[in-house]
């Protein structure tokens, strides 16, 4: 398409709709085998299906407001389990006031939900990956490492005390979309890059970085206490947990200096809460660097697991 | 949705964008199991995969803008597969003017291509399925029977001459839309309701019969020659074969009888054609009658083939 409001690339896709407002959309798909785990239920993977898209609109700053849901289903998916689909993916729909208003269904050899979400938005509120300067502040929507915890949990069978396993499996089971603060942040005019952490955040910190051509410094790792205890009781790299884990519904994002408490308060005023991590850089590589650590953040991303 | 401009179930959904217009959105999914029968190319596979979402556009009078996708891969796809893939997908967007605009890719069992269109539409230029009345002229926008005789001769080496064979099995591999039929009709206010006959012209028949609460009564068989020569080679009911083929795409319409001759010539002047095959009925049933038969039409649709 000529002239693209939103590049080819990000996170959702766009066409202009006249008086300086977007038709904006995304689609994605759930597939059983790589992104269900074991334990998860119809109705969670149908609501995790619309949420993971949601997550997206949300790093954007915009909200969704209809949904069509194309099902493929195998032979062994009875009535009952498509009404329980159903249910899951109106779950997803409404927590975030869309609806779903369409689809369709078909046979597929494994199960498949593809979702495509739709809403509009003022041109100037929409958050791209591309506008981080050297010097902008580097902030996260919350801490990371849970669902990796959690997955190795629901894969391995990776050891948890029973309190702390509950929180690391639902991060997997029932993740959350920051519709919220993406919401306020696209209103801020103080954002200058966002993109959803759901491939990692070591390959969301290089997607802005090549995005925006900068590079960036983390000086803090954003860490869950429930993943630090997991990290220490299984003796895995605790920064690994946190930089390439990945299914996190986070938004990462840069913000200019001068905003930042504006900012930081404005997400505070609507429930949420914005941490600063580090700052973006003219110098083009991701690094991390803490009292206790120094290390290059590699591109690597979340891998789909596989049953 | 609260009051939902289009219903459920129809071919397409729609969310109000203001201005009495619609942002109106399809999804559907291309199975390759189900629905890439042998000697079919991934190129033929990808643009088929658009052209089968553009039709029912083609059968609402909307024209699509925006084109998202979201492959699942196997394994065995390459980097030259992706390629050939999207090389499918961009000839069938533009063939119709839309772009595609966005996408991702997965991993999955079997090759899926699920396809999400968006376009915007004027309220009353979008025909329904449910507004025909008893009295209205029943017409499609092409013949029928050629595509499952194609099938017949992918799948089952169906016997059919040369020259037969290439028109038949042309059909299967590289269908259309009838784009500038729908958008010529829709602007007609002539059409009291519309579908794409992806899933057989009998199907069809019963789906406006149903949302529109009539019944048809068909006197005409619209028969492509091709087909009837293949029936007559092969042995098989023609009628069997233009009434349960599907995976045509042909729009199936009923028209106000004033409005008849204007509604053909608008389309004749667009380089289509409109055929009337009979007529909407108080009387419940889906009827053919013509000089050599009378039977019921039955809500018998396309069934997907499985290799």
């Amino acid at each position: 398409m000529p002239r693209m409001p939103i590049p080819f690339g990000d996170d959702v896709s766009a066409c202009p709709i006249g008086n300086d407002r977007l038709a904006v959309l995304k689609t994605d798909m759930l597939v059983a085998e790589t992104d269900v785990p074991p334990g998860m239920t119809l109705w969670q993977a149908a609501r995790k299906a619309v949420v993971m898209n949601i997550s997206d609109f949300a790093a954007k700053g915009v909200k969704p407001c209809a949904i069509l849901v194309s099902l493929g289903l195998t032979k062994r998916i009875v009535e009952k389990d498509v009404a329980e689909l159903a249910r899951g993916l109106n779950a997803g729909a409404r927590e975030y006031g869309a609806f779903v208003i369409g689809g369709d269904t078909g046979e597929a050899s494994d199960l498949i939900i593809s979702v495509s979400l739709f809403g509009t938005a003022r041109r100037s509120d929409v958050m791209l990956r591309s506008g981080a300067k050297p010097g902008d502040l580097l902030a996260v929507t919350g801490l990371f490492g849970k669902t990796p915890a959690g997955l190795s949990i629901l894969l391995c069978n990776a050891e948890a005390s029973e309190k702390t396993r509950k929180v690391l499996v639902e991060s997997v089971l029932l993740p959350h979309a920051r519709m919220k603060e993406g919401l306020t942040l696209g209103r801020t005019k103080a954002v200058t890059a966002a993109i959803d952490s759901s491939d990692g955040l070591a390959w969301s910190l290089h997607e802005i970085a090549s995005a925006s051509n900068v590079g960036f410094l983390v000086d803090r790792l954003p860490m869950a206490d429930e993943a630090k205890k997991f990290a220490k009781n299984n003796n895995i790299d605790p920064a690994e947990l946190v930089l390439y884990g990945g299914e996190e519904y986070e938004i990462v994002l840069t913000v200019k200096p001068p905003l930042w408490n504006a900012t930081e308060k404005a997400v505070a005023n609507e429930g949420g809460r914005l941490t600063r991590i580090g700052r973006a850089t003219t110098e083009k590589s991701v690094l991390l660097e803490t009292k206790s650590m120094k290390r290059i953040i590699e591109p690597r991303g979340y891998e789909h697991f596989r049953m």
